[in-house]
């Protein structure tokens, strides 16, 4: 049994939902389907979910919300059009649930957020299914509840309750009907409507795989595959045909736009893989993500992530190493501003720390430079933001001694310096750092040296 | 003017004795003279220092001592004969002192263990003094007190009273005298003698070169220069001529067996160079360290470290760098401990923490292992006990684009992996985990490859 999650440009229009039925009823083990709301049908288009916050905008300001009800019921229109669906009793039923949002009393503002804007997951399940119900496919529309899904916290940042697994597990599964289920949105034990915080319509499904014991979790997007590099960067990089959780992991943490990386924790607890595929292109094989692989022995990099959302602070202090403590110092002070550190390579007397820039406002770097002056008196601190980083990402990097080599000659010959390497705690992974300026070409490089 | 320390094999022999002379008198600026105990005359022997800890030991028994009192004053004796001394004042006065020694009331043992074992630098600077008097060469015994040191805590890890550098440089210096100081011994504001515990008479040299406003400290000792690489490993390595503070600290923490690294702290402060020579070859220009020197643009290595005595502990967990505050768990249950790290380099789900092996008893390991699963619940915990660590030092690297290159090249080919390397915190050296059974070969690959 397949759980197969389409997103938000998958199902933006009639003819991509024509596309998505296509893709279900070629393979009768695509049994349930998580559906994310209508995306963008072109450049510059609004998508449902973003008109949908307009609409909780609007509510809460007391504003006139007629035409933006008018707008968002027009997409569901569209859709249902493509299929001679218009005069269904569907899309009454969207209309009425739609002008239904905003005459309830909701306990907070972020619950009337969370039911307003995952509202567009729910009714476009409801309308494909009620699509594949008039062409005779044997469809239900489930929602999360239902199923078992059960979810605590707060209302636009949802966390799945655990026992939620067991539930869904218990869930009478039929498999002579095809389940569509809305992601994004899960309901707490009240009743309340809630929305995941990352990941949106993915960690749906994945909840679903997990839950219902998958044999694989099919996740279609609109690009062709994951590519080994980043193609704005790399002309036409070799797509990974596949990949294990750890590689994905270490490669959307340095800029790989995969998922989100926590939305796929069900699945990887529960050694389900997954294939992203391309909705455009369902023959293509798309990347398979799974527990292990086999070590590719011609080229044991699966991929090259870049990213330049890093700074750094550079410490020296003499003896700094031979106090107990001393990192421990550090990390309360940064623990005082709720920052957290990605990387921490060390020498005798010196400490480079990295952070994800987007924590440090130029107020919390000041607060912690006088910290750090004050409780640990550095000879030396200095914050470089010229910083980007590329991992180099491999399976089978650890049994190649010459990849590494062959990396750093490149560089060299290039000319491009390495002001840190680090390499040692991840066994699949090399990371360097590299000045900012210099991130593209160094990927460029890197890709044409071990490509 | 310099200060100028001799150490113990320096001063094992009258033999040596003349070689000293002849140094000091050779050169004007050589007014202050800093001496250890005598040292071994030859393979197997006692040194002084080791004689007077088991006088220390008998005189505690309560065992008669008459027989190492008598060993302890032949060494003395042996000297003062190389100058027809045997009959001088001198040498009764060296004897009293010897038994003078065991009549005092102490107030602890470690007062007496200091006062006994600091016998030796205090008995041989007389020694000398009295046999540059004998030949006519104006030269004074001094004792640290008098020339303004003071130590404050425990009798045996003595630690300068920072009030000592201005005392020191309140000493009415008569510069037509020498001044003959013993090492390693010093006193407290009451008067009791205590002894440094780490770097002996290095560190007495080091305070005078520095409280005196010493233009050069010249470092006297039985190897014919610092070499670029251990000459066990590599045969003949070649000598350094001049390194910086910095890459001498990277390389004695990584193995080098120059000083203590603690031991030239004060010179450090003071930028006052360095010059370590030999007293069997004292023409060779030896080795200068100094607060900097122009970067040899042909190679830009000054030496290659190693050492095993560092031990490592992976830790692997899902999503463990998303936790603000997880390092900081670690690092209190370390301290919990009072268990220092050396470095931590990171992967995302990965920690690799390297410790000094010397701290880590298997009760401390299964401590430490039982808090980290109680506390961070890893998902894998591993203790990795054979690693080295080999460190390539340069004020030039960061320079030399291509030096990196060249070493993982050549280590590559000759099927070395590198499970770790942490390059970035310190800017002058990189730093790579080798297996230890593959360690020496590592470091003549590495030296081949950059020499």
């Amino acid at each position: 049994m397949k759980v197969v999650k389409f997103g938000g440009s998958s199902l933006a229009t009639g003819a991509q939902f024509q596309k998505v039925l296509d893709i279900i009823t070629a393979d009768n083990d695509r049994q349930v389907v998580v559906v994310s709301a209508p995306g963008k049908r072109f450049d510059g288009d609004i998508k449902v979910t973003d008109l949908l916050k307009t609409y909780a905008d609007q509510t809460i300001a007391g504003a006139n919300t007629d035409e933006i009800m008018t707008t968002i019921l027009a997409r569901y229109q569209e859709i249902a059009q493509h299929f001679s669906l218009e005069d269904n009793k569907i899309i009454s039923q969207i209309k009425q649930q739609l002008v239904h949002l905003n005459r309830v009393h909701y306990p907070s503002f972020n619950h009337l957020y969370a039911a307003f804007m995952g509202n567009g997951e729910l009714l476009n399940a409801q309308l494909l299914a009620a699509i594949m119900q008039e062409k005779g496919i044997p469809a239900n529309f489930v929602s999360p509840a239902e199923l078992g899904i059960t979810v605590t916290g707060s209302p636009r940042a949802a966390r799945l309750d655990p026992e939620s697994y067991h539930a869904i597990n218990q869930y009478h599964f039929d498999d002579t009907s095809l389940l569509i289920v809305p992601g994004f949105i899960a309901y707490t034990n009240d009743g309340y409507a809630a929305t995941f915080s990352r990941g949106g319509s993915d960690i749906t499904g994945a909840i679903l795989a997990r839950g219902l014991q998958a044999d694989l979790y099919e996740n279609f997007t609109d690009v062709p595959a994951i590519y080994s590099a980043n193609p704005k960067i790399v002309s036409h990089p070799q797509p990974i045909s596949k990949m294990t959780y750890r590689e994905m992991r270490e490669l959307s943490y340095a800029g790989f736009a995969v998922f989100h990386d926590e939305a796929i924790i069900p699945v990887i607890e529960a050694n389900i893989p997954i294939n992203v595929k391309n909705t455009n292109d369902p023959q293509a094989p798309g990347t398979m993500i799974m527990p292990n692989h086999a070590i590719d022995s011609e080229n044991p990099v699966t991929g090259i992530a870049n990213d330049n959302r890093f700074a750094a602070l550079y410490l020296h202090r003499y003896l700094l190493n031979r106090e107990v403590g001393f990192t421990l110092k550090i990390l309360q002070i940064l623990a005082t501003y709720n920052v957290s550190y990605e990387h921490m390579p060390s020498g005798i007397d010196d400490m480079t720390i990295i952070f994800d820039k987007a924590q440090l406002t130029p107020e919390i770097k000041a607060h912690i430079s006088h910290d750090l002056y004050a409780i640990i008196a550095p000879d030396e601190l200095d914050w470089l933001d010229d910083y980007a980083i590329i991992m180099i990402v491999g399976e089978g990097m650890q049994q190649h001694i010459g990849t590494f080599s062959k990396i750093t000659s490149a560089l060299a010959k290039a000319g491009i310096n390495l002001p840190m390497i680090n390499q040692g705690a991840s066994q699949i992974s090399t990371m360097i750092g590299v000045p900012v300026d210099r991130m593209n070409e160094a990927v460029q490089v890197i890709y044409n040296a071990v490509f």
